[in-house]
């Protein structure tokens, strides 16, 4: 959808004459009361659910979750999948030209936050005659974008859902976004973000964003069950009990360890699609997120302003955004005696544990959208 | 010192005419009983204690442990810091000439594994007339080189003393120094190891390794107390409760919080005097130690070679190598029936914690080392 009225950023900088890519599921009911808004994390797009035609391998990045029967029930609720402003999947992205200089944007596409994602997505409900959502959701950064509904447009939202998330990231969070962008700017290629200019692309500097990412999405347990100290080469030599071993290479240029060729792999994989100033603006809006900052860090205070219904989900093996700091959100909306459910579900598999079949986790979604149907539909 | 003979490798390589640079603090004894042998890990060297004259910043990098009247005091003790084969500080390494073509080894310096770095120690001990060490210590990939000595030498050390170490690295350890190397050696200024005749440096892989490192060498609370979410810019604007607030930068190339030019700041500092081949085999060495392996990962059953008394220190927010992982060496000395003293230090520092002032961790080392005294004066 296309958008002419130009949108003021938080930065004070504005995009004008934007679209935004997005995908529906299910049927919006007469009074428009069933509408769900996902909101995506740093890699994802609007594809949320299903599988295109002709597309095998095209399913969306949340099709265990979403579908006809499956937890959000797209036979009950009307679903819109987005894709935020920035990214590289649709919407008005860094590869797009700039419309006053016909130039490609590259660095000079304006950095965004979460707040910014939220406007422009409050103006794709305008468009489609949505006043108010039934429920917002997202895992991660999706769900810093979920509550930041809940603050911004209080009365367009019924209920949040916020799935392995944070009020804001630590330092350590910071720490390993801010690694991965230097990997990526100062990677040759990357020629001040105006690579596509040049026909090249940082891909050293991608690679190794997504090989910090990788580690950081899994629980050290998990990797350990995984991929554990695991060689590669499969030549065998004999040790002190007569059991085989595998001989080292002796090299610190080869993958000797499985645990080393899954993160190259998964590494080369993000540089062929992703783009570097994607990667960039989205880590950004991930540090810059904070709503309690305005309020001295007092977040019971911050969120005084959030009226809807809440289910917070986070997931005990998750080191990247802790129980605890879903657990600070939860207290903070007690404070403001909320409606709150929360479940923290005991899941080995670290952050990515949000995008993975749990039936526990699935099972808490499944039944929280039952009673926001019950509530929609009364 | 100088050594001849060549140095078989555990890779079946081999290193000849090399040299060990080293340090010694305080008087051997006329029984040449009172030795202890230091061990760095990553990038630490020989000058383990003291100041050199005229140099206020030559601090040794063991400097609040060792010394006379410190924990291993130096008017009781003969310590010997001594700088692994492989570093860029003085002994042979990659920056060498090899003896045979004459040209800068760089990349084609053998990997290097504890076990051979052990041998080595062994070798200068001999040229030095010492048969037994009253102790060898040493900290994180030092504290796995005082473990291999029991196994190698198990005749050789009376006691060993182990710090914030472990048996072996978790896939997740291995994942982040994988990441480093990649980032090192994907730097174009690698040239594959033969930079030095290129006369450029791989600094931008350098910085980003470095980078990765300092994240898990800090805990994640330290972090946020030293840094937390403070910026850079000072510029205030007045929020809701008219509190003064920085306003961002709204840059991803700025380093807008603290923690960015923290980190950035550490990266600049390390590629200036760290050699990139000495960082790849360093962290190799780490990623192939593993006593268990040639025991089907039996550790007790490994570790049976080992004959002296021990003392294992860890802290409790050390991620990078938990106290999990000493608990492990502990148990496995214990199923041998050795002398086994073990300290978990509550410590807020995380991995770090192994080269601060903590009163308790120092008092435990000082305790350890007068009992040493007694007995190696008996």
């Amino acid at each position: 959808m296309h958008f002419a009225d130009p949108l003021l950023l938080q930065s004070g900088a504005s995009l004008r004459d934007y679209s935004l890519s997005f995908e529906t599921y299910g049927t919006l009911n007469a009074d428009k009361s069933n509408a769900v808004l996902i909101c995506h994390a740093l890699n994802a797009s609007h594809h949320v659910a299903g599988t295109y035609a002709g597309q095998v391998k095209s399913e969306g990045w949340w099709n265990n979750m979403i579908g006809p029967g499956k937890p959000l029930d797209t036979d009950q609720f009307f679903v819109i999948g987005i894709n935020n402003l920035g990214s590289c999947f649709g919407s008005t992205g860094p590869m797009h030209h700039h419309p006053d200089t016909g130039r490609v944007y590259g660095a000079e596409f304006p950095v965004l936050t979460v707040e910014d994602w939220v406007t422009s997505q409050a103006r794709l409900l305008d468009a489609l005659g949505i006043q108010t959502l039934a429920a917002v959701m997202g895992g991660s950064l999706g769900g810093m974008q979920a509550l930041s509904w809940t603050l911004q447009y209080p009365d367009r939202v019924r209920h949040a859902i916020s799935i392995a998330s944070a009020p804001n990231l630590t330092a350590e969070n910071i720490a390993f976004n801010e690694v991965a962008r230097r990997a990526i700017v100062t990677d040759p290629d990357f020629h001040g973000g105006h690579f596509y200019q040049q026909g090249v692309i940082p891909k050293r500097g991608l690679r190794i964003a997504r090989m910090i990412g990788h580690i950081t999405y899994l629980s050290d347990d998990v990797m350990n069950e995984k991929f554990g100290r695991q060689l590669r080469a499969e030549a065998a030599r004999v040790t002190h009990d007569a059991s085989p071993v595998s001989a080292y290479l002796y090299s610190t240029l080869e993958a000797e360890f499985q645990i080393e060729s899954y993160l190259r792999h998964q590494g080369d994989k993000f540089a062929e699609y992703f783009d570097a100033n994607t990667y960039l603006l989205t880590t950004r809006a991930l540090d810059y997120f904070d709503p309690a900052r305005t309020y001295g860090g007092d977040l019971s205070h911050a969120l005084a302003r959030a009226t809807c219904k809440f289910l917070l989900v986070s997931f005990t093996t998750d080191w990247r955004f802790a129980p605890k700091r879903s657990r600070e959100v939860v207290k903070a909306l007690l404070d403001n005696r909320r409606d709150v459910s929360y479940a923290e579900i005991n899941a080995p598999h670290g952050h990515d544990a949000f995008l993975l079949d749990d039936a526990r986790y699935l099972g808490v979604v499944r039944a929280y959208f039952a009673r926001v149907f019950k509530e929609v539909t009364a």
